[in-house]
């Protein structure tokens, strides 16, 4: 199977079907190939279990809090952790623990986008 | 037991004794109540068992890695990740993760930093 | 007095008490330590009378403005500069001389956050 | 000619007359001086024709992706690269370039900026 | 062609055969995917001739310039410039306008980086 | 007087005579437009005293803290406090605080820029 296919599926375990064709496919009347750099990329990178997809997550949320900018993206991956089987304690652990690496501002900032997903869960 | 004595353990046992002691001690000349900060802070937030020392390093490394400017921080972090049982295989899928985060140059800069790490390990 | 004690009167007299407590208690129901994180790390670090609170919010103001991620933050701090003494032309002052270290968009964000809140004091 | 005159008419090339206008006039009841810091630095900054307008805008447009904070900023000069000459496809391409340097979300999110942009043409 | 074999194409013809090659293997050891994802993502990105890769080299450095971190991938595509028929002119340029983005120590890092690799050509 | 002989003077008085001519004429070679940008910006930003030098100094330590990217811009800012009037203890004070906003790595960081100036003064 190639990597697009494989980048497809993972997306689709940890994103779920809806938000991953929605990702992929996103930008298509503008450019096809950037869901495909976007399949490709999650195909060749999650292809190895040596991390499992928990694990992931917790630290692409662990990244987009440092990096501040990015609050949908952190939503979506923060759903993204829940799907795969983190807990919501340990999703407000990892981005509590940011505030060590990059301080107060970008933390709250994480942890209102954890918010606004753990309420839309209930 | 308070939250400095906690935060001394912890940061022991991930960095080792040696390593830790600088890091509270580093700047007790210029202002005693950075290594105070530093230790309480991280007996504060990793007093949880919510995540395993393993999965917070492996976090931090993600962190600092995404940031892109902290190579000595990001060293003294890889070498805690393997302290607390991550295999080196494990180090560089989070740095590899985060090419589709922050793209090539942060995650080939946090590469080196790891080459150079286990490289004295050896 | 303990730090959280102390970090909590110091954060009230910056930022006023409604805000202030809004602060603190802010993610009390995902994790009461956030709070408690915010105030230690309050009291310690503003302890020490080397620097006057107007001093500390014009550098928070420069800090925040050059990050350019934060506008909600920013506008907290903005206002905190005023309850503790700044004018309105330090503080535009301050942001303006960001220009040389970070350039216009992140000056012109913070100048936008600065409107919004004189705005709203009239 | 100085160099603040020279710097109005490049942006109101770049940028067309009213967009411009509101640019250097924005923040003239807080401080004059900011408009003029804006139109002397471009005046100085694009005087020489060693780059074409269309080049300025496409390399500002990277920088702007990749810093990643600043929408409204991208949304005005991705507008200001279509009034000098630049293609949508170069836009997009220049954004999809990014990717390597800052990764998906920098580039998803300036995606969406020109996405605007281009409607709003329409 | 396959993207994997177009990319080490383009590399080369941006970096030259000896800087491209190194740049590729560069962790075969810790885990060969690297350079994989490296020559796919370019072969990929840079398929397209819209872009000339003069321009492309420009607005690398402008990203590269504002992000701030990364001297020698700056110096990299510094030379990358060259090697595809940019001046030395053109490229100061570019990071000059870097000055309105990202304010003067970006600028001047990266100019710094310019005259090293200038030196080295001479 | 013109703002460009301004900047060179206030430059002067917070660098040194020695410091800020170099800063000025860096990049002559290069391009001399860049030391003129440079003496305009600080003559305008610079111009006006509502801000006096010192207070200006930490402002800047603040924001190249948080920037994190630019040891030696910090260390050139450090000593100018010093210059103009600032206590090794404020500028310390001023980085401290820093680790609120952009955490430890940043703070320490600088702190490490501050004791090579200090141990220089000495």
């Amino acid at each position: 199977m190639d990597y697009e296919k494989k980048g497809k599926l993972k997306l689709e375990k940890i994103l779920g079907k809806k938000i991953s064709e929605k990702a992929l496919s996103n930008f298509d009347d503008l450019d096809p190939k950037i869901g495909k750099l976007l399949s490709f990329t999650y195909g060749k990178i999650y292809e190895s279990d040596i991390l499992d997809l928990k694990t992931r997550q917790l630290c692409t949320i662990a990244a987009l809090t440092v990096l501040g900018n990015y609050k949908p993206h952190l939503k979506t991956h923060i759903n993204g952790a829940l799907n795969v089987g983190a807990s919501q304690e340990e999703i407000i652990e990892v981005i509590v623990q940011m505030i060590a690496y990059a301080g107060f501002p970008a933390a709250t900032t994480a942890l209102s986008a954890a918010v606004e997903i753990f309420q839309d869960k209930e």
